[in-house]
């Protein structure tokens, strides 16, 4: 008798053939006639299930046809090719234990619950078909990441979580503290005693890794991370979410072109790896979640991302003769339905924005020659909008130094930032992404809530 | 001419015999006399350096004699091989731009640096050898174990950081607060009223997604988490940090033996890759950090790691003669010194330790049927004492919920955890290592400090 996974089943039909096996699994749907039954199990390892079929030669058989949905139970059996029925084999049962009896009002019935329903039941619904193709292919495309980067030489750097600093110079951030709100330690002019926190001084969860990850890629030249990152924003939109991952690559010695280059190639590497090792989920999502989803995708993967600058494209959009929510203006930002317009009507596939107006980019982005535009880039996807946003960083001290004062920044926090343009300074480049925002990219799911296992937003924080 | 990087001239010398090439990077160290001059160059590829030679026939010679080190440059030249010198080859510089000219007063100049030293300025540390060699070591163990996971169909879960609940039940959490401290919102009692944070409640964040990750262990059998978690205690050693990353385990239908076989395969894996992927780093560490770090991993990947009963344990330390600071007594917590006597003398190789008492163990691990004891175990390292702490869970809903009274905590809160008890229940274990103490454990390094790219510890959250 072989112990062994559904997985192993599908994968590996042909060594299987009329051995007997041994499964454990969950069971998903059962149904009997008098003398004859029916389930299907899954035990986790694979997106489908596999057909038991059990007799009522089992002295339990009665017992087994009432089992609850969700029942744990071990299977042993015969693996017996169907090749004329639709699933290609099914186990003939000599013997099934039942190990964990379930309720009867298990939440997850075979009717079709909608997402929402789904989300007030975080600890269960990865049992659900939907969540478990999402956080399998979330779970696939991060090791994809990882991979594609550890091929290449990068060295993954933990940033901080808890820190001092403001990266973005702006932005809302959870405060972390170790002091009692009730007794807080009070300073003489009455207002709270920052220095008496557990760090010594208020800290705050990081809302990107990038300054500290700069100092690793100046020492091993290409690092990323792959961490946490926190917004306080009160926004309650199906894009944003407290708690959210995002990956951070940063390289010396390169500029904005190179690390163009290196997302176009990352992005095509994780979409070719999900639809070769998640083939069920991908099939199942454009069956059920989006339609066009795998055309979409196969289009990013056979395409050349488009490049463009950002003043080429604000004319681009007014020219268009679409009529937009909030205008076009050289200046202002891009909104996602601008983003969107672009990739999805004129350029038909994700297309790179460069040369933003500095006004409305980070302080850290290199200052281009005609004073007015820093070398930034955004990528923007058909379906997303803005996937990917990076920059060359500004590698010459006084102009960083200038910048930061210009800003009304303190340059004393940003001391040991400032000393990575004194000692060694390099060109070097580096971008963000969102890794919600891919996994949505990948799935065609479309409410962040539903790719994250147990997400934070606004109001909630169960589980 | 080939650009290429310093990794690549190593690792494939053959390919490069005689040929022009291009470089980039860091000085190293500089020396001259009139005529020629010697370059150690390391581009952070490798944790070796490149030498170049320069002679007075460039036309910048005299400036690039009196670079100081950490300037960065591109470099052009011919790659000799120089089979009768201590390095296997020099590239004979043809060419040699100044990319960045570095600040003279570097603070890491040749002499040898105190790591206490370094650790105050952790933005540049990375560039020194023993930084360089622990921070690529830590990136390729997280890969490892990465890889480790995913070959065997492991769905990586990220589990939330931000929480409501407290896995432990026990232990000091950091709160997570959107509230100005100075402006808090009270209920009519005069208490800080928490329903007004940006929750809806009090949130910290997390100590272990354990619990969390229980869930996706129950819909796809196996799973793993790696992710930050914190701990508020007070406590400055040099094993503490308030911040440190945490590898989960969690696997359905196991036993506590089956996650014993994997954490010991884990270890192996891991220990192999590093030596595979870092023969430089590792001989270093064993010559400057440890001399005895190699034959220790060597001995902990060729045995098979020992297992006992904490109860045979507790008899083996005391008819040991050895003298504790702490006693060794039936019911109460090993020590580090109870743990690192046990694998160094008794043992001489990992061992796990298991059956411990419940009282010194969590709510959720499997009681045994002494009732005195549960289903846990520890992984006991040479040098480091706890590297490995899991459990086989309690399954038994009944078991379980008496548990959490019988402790005084609120069933409440464990609503979501009960019911995975309820809905399917299985046999399932898991376990959890703290990433740090395998970095250390893997090179040597004494201080959690030095192994965390910015760590936090009491009063420190710089960078």
């Amino acid at each position: 008798m072989i112990k062994t996974v559904v997985k192993d089943l599908y994968r590996n039909q042909e060594n299987f053939k009329d051995q007997t096996i041994q499964i454990t699994g969950w069971i998903r749907t059962l149904r009997d006639s008098k003398t004859i039954g029916f389930m299907e199990l899954n035990d986790g390892t694979f997106f489908k299930s596999v057909q038991v079929v059990f007799e009522d030669t089992l002295d339990n058989f009665k017992e087994i046809t009432k089992l609850p949905i969700s029942s744990s139970v071990l299977v042993e059996g015969e693996f017996v090719p169907t090749p004329e029925m639709k699933q290609p084999f099914e186990i003939k049962a000599t013997k099934i234990v039942v190990e964990g009896l379930s309720d009867t009002d298990y939440p997850i019935q075979k009717k079709r619950h909608t997402l929402e329903y789904l989300r007030t039941i975080a600890h269960l619904r990865p049992r659900a078909n939907a969540f478990s193709a999402v956080f399998r292919v979330r779970s696939l495309a991060s090791y994809a990441l990882h991979k594609f980067f550890q091929d290449k030489g990068f060295v993954y750097v933990h940033t901080p979580i808890i820190t001092g600093s403001d990266t973005e110079g702006a932005g809302e951030m959870f405060r972390v503290t170790s002091m009692d709100l009730n007794k807080l330690p009070k300073t003489e002019d009455g207002k709270v005693d920052d220095s008496a926190d557990f760090f010594g001084k208020e800290t705050n969860l990081t809302v990107s890794g990038q300054l500290n990850v700069e100092s690793f890629a100046l020492a091993f030249r290409n690092v990323y991370t792959f961490g946490p990152t926190f917004r306080a924003e009160n926004s309650n939109t199906a894009r944003h979410a407290s708690e959210f991952w995002m990956i951070e690559p940063e390289v010396a010695f390169a500029e904005l072109p190179d690390i163009m280059d290196l997302g176009e190639e990352m992005v095509k590497y994780v979409i070719d790896y999900v639809f070769e090792h998640a083939p069920e989920e991908m099939a199942f999502f454009n069956s059920f979640i989006d339609k066009t989803l795998i055309e979409r995708l196969q289009n990013a993967l056979e395409s050349d991302f488009g490049r463009v600058t950002y003043s080429e494209a604000v004319e681009l959009l007014k020219n268009s003769g679409k009529e937009f929510e909030y205008p076009v203006e050289w200046g202002t930002d891009l909104q996602t339905e601008h983003e969107r317009y672009l990739s999805e009507e004129i350029y038909k596939r994700p297309v790179f924005v460069t040369d933003y107006p500095k006004e409305i980019k980070a302080f850290y982005m290199r200052a281009n020659e005609d004073g007015k535009t820093v070398a930034a880039t955004d990528l923007l996807v058909p379906g997303i909008g803005e996937l990917i946003g990076g920059s060359q960083r500004e590698e010459r001290e006084e102009v960083l130094a200038n910048r930061i004062k210009e800003l009304g920044m303190s340059e004393e926090d940003y001391w040991w930032y400032l000393e990575l343009r004194k000692y060694g300074s390099t060109k070097h480049s580096g971008y963000g992404i969102g890794f919600e925002r891919l996994v949505m990219y990948l799935t065609g799911m479309k409410n962040i809530r539903d790719v994250i296992p147990f997400p934070r937003t606004p109001g909630n924080a169960e589980f």
